[in-house]
């Protein structure tokens, strides 16, 4: 059995559970959480989190990209979320490398170049700092007030605020 | 106290609890897992993931993007997955509006507009396939044979593969 038929299985006995839940789209605490895909990371158990509410976005580093803003973007103007959190945290993948080494390591198995870069960082609070301020300068979100970025520590499971 | 005060006094519990399971950065069950931000779908209940089995990637409809690609690429060069799963739902904000008609409503707020696409579709098995074209076209990835792509009912809780 390959590991996506085992998690579809598992999926099959959650239909009648989330029946009888009926969130609706808007997110219950009209917040959306940017946090790095990380495995280590829930923000669910993390954050006390249930299903319906809030917006979770994930991507390597928890960085805000174009597509962050987008999804952002959606989330006040379709969905009437305000307030952001950005949760990045300590021995990231993204802190291990640098966008020249895995431009490199990606020169090992084709010619071109992606049209991205990794968006590897080594200050991990400057890091958060970067993504807080593209989300606060963003001309494209209804709310940028309520935006606070923290540092989660994969040691000791704390979670700091970068001010 | 604001949400993101409640959200951050619930990780003050959490800390003692991370501490005490040490999953490693390489998720154990090697597979990345693309979904939907929406606030009704969560992955960890849905599929039964547990911390440090799986990377998971989520924007405004599940949708692959740039971004996705990226991650995607960090997720297979740097953490050893090699399994792709992505999730789409039924009710997607993405679904009940078009590009033009969010640029519309953006442009209630301001005079440019942004550089991406809201990305809006009308038909949830096209956009799932579409994805998963990207996925499977990528050069950058070192794996492209366990793509899947899958719609999730909103409604009646299922999981559906699309074929």
């Amino acid at each position: 059995m390959s590991v996506i038929d085992r998690l579809v299985a598992h999926a099959e006995g959650y239909a009648a559970e989330h029946r009888d839940s009926t969130p609706t789209a808007e997110p219950r605490l009209s917040v959306a959480i940017v946090v790095c895909m990380d495995a280590r990371l829930s923000p669910y158990a993390m954050l006390g989190v249930d299903e319906g509410d809030a917006h979770v976005i994930r991507n390597a580093g928890g960085i805000v990209t174009a597509d962050t803003l987008r999804s952002l973007a959606a989330s006040q103007h379709l969905l009437g979320t305000h307030s952001v959190m950005v949760i990045q945290h300590t021995d990231c993948g993204l802190s291990h490398t640098t966008d020249e080494a895995f431009e490199q390591q990606l020169r090992a198995y084709t010619i071109s170049l992606p049209p991205w870069a990794l968006g590897s960082f080594d200050d991990l609070e400057a890091s958060i700092r970067r993504s807080l301020q593209l989300v606060r300068s963003c001309p494209f979100l209804l709310h940028r007030g309520d935006v606070r970025g923290f540092a989660f520590d994969v040691e000791s499971g704390e979670l700091n605020e970068v001010v």
